[in-house]
């Protein structure tokens, strides 16, 4: 399944895409793709629901709606760093022994097509197309990596905006250049684990303004995502609904030379195959 | 006013503390001390039931339920790193230019009595009294440091356990040390800012097993909340029912010579002047 949820924000509806033209409504059986949803086996429930509809033609047509991430706001955003070997190498930094975590605001998550909103004092906002993770169930202390498999709910492509300047020249910890309102565009689709035969093997890019910027395959990250999970249930407990943003291939504004920032007026396009494509219009300091 | 949440976890009910015996119940009036409570400006709606109920003398009697932390779990919990100079000095680490950012997982929120778990794994397991700051409304680039004041809900006694393995030796960001499960005891009880006449001059301590480990006062905080909530709005949004815990003083475990860390069996008891007290017994991992 494709979950979307589509409508105005703080008003969206959940969906199941069936294809680019059409969806199953499924506003009548769920309030939302939350916390209570993920917990309470959602995902099993809907299943059935969509297929029904889809073979009875119960669908309707895309109109233009806005698209919502495909996630309601979850308890936590947590995110890994420097988790591709080439983008290590750009920043400057050796490639970790064991994954770096940091967290976002949960309430930068936005829609794959908002507005993305450069914050006032940025000077070096920049982009990171990444996989993200949807926690499935409240997971805490995995046995085994083979096990994070089934806390898993599916997949979404997330954009990891970040102000380097923030981020790494005002005190140390990296959330603070991570958590600007509209950081955290994700969407269109939360696909779930069925769908996608070898996560290990998602081609990914970045263009802004249509230029390539990032260019980048699943099968070069560090820690794989059934990795990830299992090594965080360790630290903290994963609530359902979660989102882990798995860290960005090379091509970052930051590890250009010389480095190019976003600035009022970019488009941001940018995608993982299966996954679909995002495109933000970049808007200049509120 | 105090408020409380009284009762099993998940189940608490919003009360307001009128003394050490009796409480005014609010669970008629407000579902809960969340996110939407604060937003919708629910301080000022129950205020005047309580006064009332108070007078009229429509008070309960405190039956020895269990104290929950006084608001529900927030949308975020925002630590400040080193805030006070003796605690950096312990430390080893410099005082820091402007606050350092670090976060805990929501999740990890609990009643002021209720057990700590040390986490699997954990050799470091540690304590810090801190004063809690609880936003009071949707906050983002406040223009200067005194319209501060009006974002504050209230204060609170918090407990920021924190293990120092997981903090500083497993990949350089704090959150991984910080966001097990129990590691923030907040309350009993949420004083509204009317109550405190001088929030940079509580004396706070903690004892471990009735012994004196921290001893301080707000006054000796390196930025004070307002400057501290005034600095998070340039960089991210705060929500109504976000926590902030604003550092701890002098006399955590790694900075005893020799260090000195939780065991199972062990007592923390912690309080802050105007603030409550806890206890918290130390249970060993699951």
């Amino acid at each position: 399944m494709y979950l979307m949820r589509i409508g105005a924000p703080g008003a969206e509806k959940p969906v199941a895409r069936v294809d680019d033209e059409t969806y199953v409504d499924l506003s009548d059986v769920v309030a939302d793709f939350d916390e209570a949803f993920f917990e309470s086996g959602g995902i099993d429930r809907v299943r059935p629901v969509v297929a029904e509809r889809t073979e009875a033609g119960r669908v309707s047509r895309f109109a233009g709606e806005r698209v919502g991430a495909p996630v309601a706001r979850p308890h936590q955003i947590l995110c890994i760093g420097l988790n591709y070997r080439d983008h290590a190498a750009e920043s400057g930094m050796p490639v970790p022994d064991e994954p770096i975590l940091f967290t976002k605001s949960p309430n930068t998550l936005i829609g794959p097509n908002d507005d993305v909103r450069i914050p006032r004092g940025s000077t070096r906002t920049d982009w990171e197309v990444e996989l993200g993770i949807v926690i499935g169930r409240r997971t805490s202390y995995l046995d085994s990596v083979d096990e994070a498999r089934e806390a898993i709910a599916g997949y979404v492509v997330v954009n990891d905006v970040s102000e380097r300047s923030f981020q790494l020249e005002r005190g140390g910890q990296w959330t603070k250049g991570k958590s600007a309102e509209t950081f955290n565009p994700a969407g269109p689709w939360l696909a779930t684990t069925d769908e996608i035969d070898d996560v290990l093997a998602l081609d990914m890019w970045l263009d802004v303004n249509g230029v390539r910027r990032q260019t980048g395959n699943t099968r070069t990250m560090v820690f794989d995502p059934y990795f990830i999970v299992h090594y965080l249930s360790q630290f903290l407990v994963l609530e359902p609904g979660d989102l882990i943003n798995t860290g960005t291939p090379p091509g970052v504004g930051m590890g250009l030379t010389p480095p190019v920032y976003l600035k009022e007026g970019d488009v941001m396009e940018l995608g993982i195959q299966h996954l679909g494509t995002q495109r933000q219009h970049v808007l200049g300091p509120r």
